[in-house]
């Protein structure tokens, strides 16, 4: 029972916080949320600051799981375009991370250590599988340009969010990113690669890619 | 002497925004350094809000002209590079705005109206400047391709000085970009266009970024 409470408090701050940006909400808003007494949820959690931290484990378990590579063959344009669904899909499920990310990394120096490893992480996964699609004659690059590039497709994916909402001129806390707008991103981060592409293939990606701009 | 006083508080708060952080520099602090009384400095400014709006607009008027693209004539690689630069310079000058962007923004409508219709003129910029070198034969996109980079341009410039900060994991507002971060992210946003250039200026302009990559 204990266990389930748990949960649930993990559960529902995590869509709170998603909702109403985690700066606006309170330990006394989430037990209000579920109906149980600041005590109870004190039972569990020490403060918001260690309910975010749990949040940010889970966070990163998925995101590890997104930014696994096959490592028995070369990689494909499809194992691309699943990867960043993936992670733009743990991207949107804790979106409230990205929203408010350098405020949340500069009070917490654990959480910013983790999310430099899982960056670190991420530019690694990005360089095999460049390279690997130049091994696979797919993309045509030089060493540097692949460095290049897994930079700026990091950069492009981890403020995605973040453009979005400072180019809308609205409210940034209450600009709710929509599903589009993640769709949006994988056609930027594609857009990327695309110009390394052999004719072939730059033809084909960019009309997968019409069903992806908005 | 009031506007010499004015120009100072501007010139003082600017230098230490950008030394401290923002978000820990009070209007007290400033007073401090000027070795002037707070309420000399509220006679010029009615709070640090007004220094922060005050010093916005001197960031705006330096971008307006960082933007300007030469509307006589095609432009040349030469043109991205310099005004590349510009950007880059005005970026430094004024990085404890980006530093702490989406908080700053988060908290003044007039600043996030501003800054969105900055990124809008940049956008603009950057297509006109990607679709004239595509006119001139230095560049092959299509119009797909020079709109999602143009977008991608505008995002890594953004974001460069927050994306340096947020892998790096140590204290994010102790972290002061060097200019070698700014070097460098001059050479990231080459390297978007890069892949779209004709094989011989591809490799020129290859050479050349080596000078600018760390």
């Amino acid at each position: 029972m204990a266990r389930r409470t748990k949960d649930r408090i993990l559960e529902v701050s995590l869509a709170m916080f998603n909702a109403q940006g985690e700066p606006n909400v309170t330990t006394n808003h989430i037990a209000d949320e579920l109906e149980i007494s600041p005590g109870n949820l004190y039972y569990h959690f020490r403060n918001k600051e260690n309910i975010v931290e749990h949040i940010f484990a889970r966070f990163e378990a998925r995101m590890d799981q997104a930014l696994l590579v096959p490592d028995n063959r070369l990689p494909t344009l499809e194992d691309v375009w699943l990867q960043l669904h993936m992670v733009f899909e743990c991207m949107w499920d804790y979106r409230f991370l990205y929203r408010d990310l350098v405020d949340i990394l500069s009070r917490n120096r654990k959480l910013r250590a983790h999310f430099a490893r899982i960056l670190a992480r991420a530019g690694a996964s990005t360089r095999d599988v460049l390279t690997g699609l130049a091994q696979a004659g797919i993309v045509r690059a030089t060493a540097d340009e692949i460095r290049a590039t897994a930079e700026n497709v990091l950069l492009v994916t981890t403020f995605w969010l973040n453009f979005n909402a400072v180019r809308a001129s609205g409210d940034l806390h209450k600009i709710a990113p929509s599903q589009e707008d993640l769709t949006h991103g994988i056609y930027q981060v594609m857009l990327l690669i695309a110009p390394f592409l052999r004719d072939a293939e730059r033809v084909h990606l960019n009309t997968l890619a019409q069903a992806y701009r908005r």
